[in-house]
């Protein structure tokens, strides 16, 4: 296998890893920022190379749709074009894809679909999938599967599971095996235990560098979220990384490291940042609210980030308020840097063994709601 | 007076120069990015230091009205708010005000106005504005004063003129003098030489700091506004730092400069990083334009600014079609250190006693136009 893995420490169902890749090494428990279109929105690469994340997610879809794949190739891959030495892991594009509602048509082979940007019509197939995110010279490629909205009458997620395991097997077929790049297979099956065991079995047959919890984080919410994972990740085989795609919040990420998953993404950092919502360890805060006009303490006392250490709630506040560019940039930072500290604090309590008292604690904080308005 | 300006070198009218502050020394000839409302758009402060700018303006008129002169003193002062712990000029607010058509009513006391935000009533004084900017804890504080768009009629310059004058004496009398602080008057007249010379002759009675050249950039062409400077500056003081307010294209900073200007302030790289549009030794480029899409070249190759250093000039282009933030950034980025590139030519083209030869080569790349498409 082209990725080599290594599982350090185990604390229940919960693992401390490392991934190893061309471009560098992945400590895990992970979060992956998303840079949708080759840019984690509104942030400098090296911000965020110094939040401490080690790897991104770049989005085929809007990657193939602009600037095309065949660009990024002639720019000397997404790492070059984007100033990302680090590791990078693509979605297959499906995903995306599906949710174009009436815009496309899917079949045994693939799916056509419009641009929503200009209309221009696409085909994305497995192969057509491995053939762009080699293109984009991604690190970690992800099969092209077909992902259910839950909730969903048994036998539609089946049908799906079943052409996404198909589409598996096309996807390990088509990928090109280089050293330090590697392709992950994903867990298909809704919230059917069997399902999902079949899945998982078929995934294994085939093999994979890893192996992703696909769809969850779909309608389904947290608690149906949970009683998958449950089960879900022992599924899969215990030497390589597990991925939870598209997830999530703060406590989502919590139980489901809890639950043995090793790696995630989600845009709700960088979303929220982007609608003046910050993520601290006394649960979100709403920077635009008017409690924080005055105020002259920072948004989060230990967090190292440069909108706590250099800034006031009222400044960031006041830049809200005026739509100033350098709210965006700074609350994102922000953002960022708390879902690195908190798979910071994950990963140190699972060397520790603490990590019980860990998520304990994480919740019990997270209740607690933001400090009092001065 | 309060703030100390030493000549180090002159060539012809140009000269060589250091006004100290409370917070720092500035280099002359000097270019201060705006920051409007206590950020310069889309850029940290730790980077707009990086580009080598030693100043910022601050704009009265959007800080009274948001967040106000109060919460920002409350807040330890601008420099502390923005984190920027380097000199800030703030503007009178005049000028802002005296723009918004219709919503206004100046007398000889001041002049009313309504926000362009909410519409609240405000009041703006020669006294006014210097409490609002003493609260701001500005290093370099402007008179009030009345500026006329051009071309106007000999009387009605004449008239507005000799109120701004007045309104010099007061803004003098009501500004509090602190060591590394200071004030500046302001030059009015228009296009008309002899009232040119009564303004300078007033202000001077008065006695500032420093002393603005106004009411140019306001209209009246690069053609009009050099004749100006061609006698303006030299009815200041010799050993005091003159700033030509609000200009301008980097060409009309050269012609100043060889004028004997020694500070400048503008929006123009600013706001053109949020237009794509960048300046470069061969003039402007728009980034836009189709032609970038696969040009693998930096924007610039001499400039070390992030996006040059870092970036093609097709990713460029493609961050501008995404209408990614990043975009924003680094081209506002480079555009201000575009200018401070610039300014450090001048200031070692005067030092080496070569001006001339620098503005020449400067005006004959600028009109070769950007390098040929790839």
């Amino acid at each position: 296998m082209a990725l080599k893995f290594e599982v350090l420490k185990k604390q229940g169902k919960s693992r401390l890893g490392k991934l190893h890749t061309k471009h560098g090494t992945i400590d895990t428990p992970a979060f992956m920022p998303v840079g949708t279109c080759g840019t984690v929105k509104a942030m400098m690469p090296e911000s965020v190379a110094a939040t401490g994340a080690q790897i991104l997610l770049g989005n085929t879809y809007h990657l193939m749709l602009r600037p095309g794949a065949d660009l990024v190739e002639k720019m000397g891959g997404l790492h070059k074009f984007m100033n990302w030495d680090k590791p990078i892991l693509t979605d297959s594009g499906g995903f995306q894809v599906m949710s174009l509602t009436g815009l496309r048509k899917l079949t045994e082979e693939g799916v056509t679909f419009s641009s929503h940007v200009d209309g221009k019509k696409f085909f994305l197939s497995p192969e057509e999938s491995m053939k762009i995110q080699h293109k984009l010279d991604s690190n970690i490629t992800m099969c092209l599967d077909e992902c259910v909205k839950l909730p969903a009458p048994y036998e539609t997620v089946k049908k799906s599971m079943e052409m996404s395991m198909r589409w598996a097997k096309r996807s390990k077929e088509a990928f090109v095996d280089r050293e330090g790049y590697g392709i992950f297979g994903i867990q298909q099956g809704g919230d059917y235990q069997d399902l999902r065991q079949i899945s998982a079995d078929k995934l294994k047959e085939i093999g994979f560098d890893g192996y992703a919890i696909g769809g969850l984080a779909v309608g389904e919410g947290q608690e149906v979220m949970f009683k998958v994972l449950d089960y879900a990740p022992g599924m899969l085989p215990e030497d390589k990384p597990r991925y939870l795609m598209g997830v999530g919040r703060p406590d989502d990420i919590v139980g489901a490291v809890l639950r043995g998953v090793d790696m995630f993404d989600c845009v709700m950092p960088t979303r929220s940042g982007r609608t003046a919502q910050a993520f601290t360890k006394y649960g979100p805060v709403n920077i635009r609210n008017a409690r924080h006009r005055e105020d002259n303490r920072p948004l989060e006392a230990e967090c190292d980030c440069p909108l706590c250490r250099n800034y006031t709630r009222a400044y960031i506040h006041h830049l809200q308020k005026c739509n100033e560019v350098l709210a965006i940039m700074l609350l994102t930072w922000h953002n960022i840097r708390y879902y690195q500290r908190l798979m910071q604090g994950l990963r140190k309590a699972i060397a520790e063994e603490k990590l019980e008292e860990f998520a304990a604690r994480f919740y019990e904080n997270q209740a607690k709601g933001d400090i009092e308005p001065l």
